[in-house]
């Protein structure tokens, strides 16, 4: 099988033999192999200026990341051979690290798998798509799921506003099987249903599960108040983990109804109180309440999609927990996150020093946390790691 | 009582009111105030240009860091007293977070206490004073602690290199009580000896323990091997963890004794082997043998201690991790540790992604670690984050 070359600018092959997997289209020698040659979703061959092959990589033509390499091997195409041995590979990590089947078990590039995602939960697997040469593939992706897995249900969520960008559809759909609107899994030790088909993302943020493990000993005995608590992966983990009481903050009341219902499945309901409202809101009236609380959870959706963002997102960092640290009992403790790309540890670090400053507190980072290892960074692609979570002590001065 | 004052230059306040705590010599207004006049470990009131007090601070005249600030409150000064108060809120964060005794007590600038580290190993405690400020008041050290904390021996472990640039002599000795050769301690479930008379630092490495803590599922029925193994601080707790065999290499025979003393402690010397000589030379006859590891734990002295040292300490982080990386098995898992303060965690992923694409291989990294939170990070001051540990898949590609 020969496939279309694509072939690169001189001098221009030298992020992908460091490791990288991405061609931009203006590294592109668009004189040999012109862009517009190719469909979306087409495999190619991608060659330095001298022919070289440099491996495989499946086309986004119209995109300014045009290309991205799935194979440096260049004898085995995208195919369900590969998707399977892909699938081996990745599963042999998460099996080794975690005793139940719940985790992220396919994250994208670092599994050298780039525009696909699946997560496991348990017997059903929810995979996202945001590449068309993943999409062209799909009905490949879900055969090898079933050959590796044995799943009894493959949802596709492919909703994410990523698709967009590569004029793929949106749709939700069962791929294989039947997958019921929420699904069970377990994190910590802690018992969820995750809304799968209607939820944010695949339905749950399995990238944060070592940061909400290191809550165990912050919380114990303690008040808590969980913000953006979505189904209260944080705060029902908080109140199992012995928080005396824990306020979990939303703007969907869908998502409320789940912390609630997650709470009473690991018998903690009675500790638990929701409020539906707009965060800054909600932290405007438990001010004027004179309310405090001992830990503080502050893990918003992106504020920074983009690069342009960047001010304004960082301006909203620094509002929404400077207000979170005014409501802090005097030994109290931040825990500051952020799912921001964009949004460098040290940006976050300066900013949560920053608002303990104007406060006139002392603030010391005790826990630096990252995504979880079913989430593995690739070394050459900064762009893979991207969850920060920074626990505060807040003391006076 | 009325101290005397430290004159900042105009626009020199920024870095303080910011949180940070130390004053270099070029910020002194040393026409009002000569860094000639003060004596080595005198405390002063440090002032804005225009007189207004940034809080108190210990002399250091004939240093580049010529002050750091232990008060932003004025009105209370460096006595026992202070002393007290700083050791029972450094002691709330660490009781909070250790079901046992065995931690850094005090961590320099993050407990606001520039210069000091105690860590405590049950009823014994190891001081480390690297200021003449501390110096100055180690009496008062003494007796803070005896109150606080009522320990049986506190042992003086004053002999590092830092001292030697601020005149101090340097010695160990029991500044109260009796310390014994060797204490006792437990770090994630693991019993050890520690040498705080004759070892390294204070004789043991509190910093890592979360990391160690991460081996577990990684090394179970794994062969395993620990580079500068010290005490076996990694070793005897991957053993325990389940690995089949780890074997640990250190040019330090009475280290290599200890870790022989440790395994024996929590029976599993029959899976423990040890290796003295220079790391380098091991891998290379290592090599020779054709012998492979599951894992591989490379955590070396700091091989940048200072700035100058940059680029040979890169270069000698790089042949390390190199080495190491070549007797890996198949899907094997290195972890990569670095105490360099002037290396950045960025720079030592490049590292490990450079020597992996030397070698042909696909690396991700599945956990990024850090100093554990009984070594708080001050988010004003960089320097007091040092510990890097990075848990990397190696693949073929």
């Amino acid at each position: 099988m020969s496939l279309p070359s694509l072939r690169l600018k001189a001098n221009s092959d030298r992020r992908l033999k460091g490791g990288h997997l991405w061609v931009f289209s203006n590294e592109v020698d668009i004189a040999q192999t012109p862009l517009t040659a190719f469909t979306a979703g087409q495999e190619v061959q991608v060659e330095t200026a001298s022919g070289k092959p440099l491996g495989l990589a499946c086309m986004s033509p119209n995109n300014l990341i045009c290309a991205r390499v799935h194979n440096r091997d260049v004898r085995h195409p995208l195919d369900k051979p590969l998707l399977v041995h892909r699938f081996k590979v990745a599963l042999a990590l998460r099996e080794r690290l975690f005793p139940q089947p719940f985790y992220r078990l396919v994250y994208g590039d670092a599994d050298l798998l780039p525009g696909l995602v699946v997560d496991r939960f348990g017997d059903y697997l929810v995979v996202q798509i945001a590449t068309p040469g993943m999409e062209r593939v799909r009905a490949e992706i879900t055969e090898a799921l079933v050959q590796v897995l044995k799943p009894v249900g493959i949802l596709f969520k492919n909703d994410s506003g990523a698709r967009a960008q590569e004029d793929l559809p949106s749709y939700v759909e069962a791929a294989y099987g039947e997958v019921p609107e929420r699904v069970a899994l377990e994190e910590n030790g802690v018992r969820f249903e995750a809304p799968v088909w209607s939820g944010q993302k695949t339905g749950w943020f399995y990238d944060h599960r070592m940061n909400r493990a290191r809550l165990a000993p912050y919380v114990e005995g303690k008040r808590v108040l969980d913000l953006f608590s979505y189904i209260g992966g944080w705060g029902v983990q908080a109140a199992v983990f012995g928080a005396s009481e824990v306020m979990c903050v939303d703007s969907s009341a869908p998502a409320l109804d789940l912390v609630e219902h997650n709470a009473a499945l690991n018998g903690v309901a009675d500790r638990m109180a929701v409020v539906e409202g707009n965060v800054l809101d909600a932290l405007r009236e438990l001010k004027q309440a004179d309310e405090k609380f001992d830990v503080i959870i502050a893990d918003p959706p992106a504020f920074i999609k983009k690069r342009k963002d960047k001010r304004n997102g960082e301006q909203a960092y620094r509002r929404l927990n400077e207000q979170a640290m005014r409501l802090l009992n005097k030994d109290g403790i931040l825990v500051s996150a952020s799912c921001s790309m964009h949004l460098e540890e040290n940006t976050l670090r300066d900013i949560l020093n920053a608002s303990a400053r104007h406060l006139d507190r002392h603030l010391v980072i005790t826990e630096r946390g990252f995504q979880g290892p079913d989430h593995p960074l690739h070394p050459a692609i900064p762009e893979t790691g991207y969850i920060k979570s920074l626990f505060c002590r807040v003391l006076p001065v």
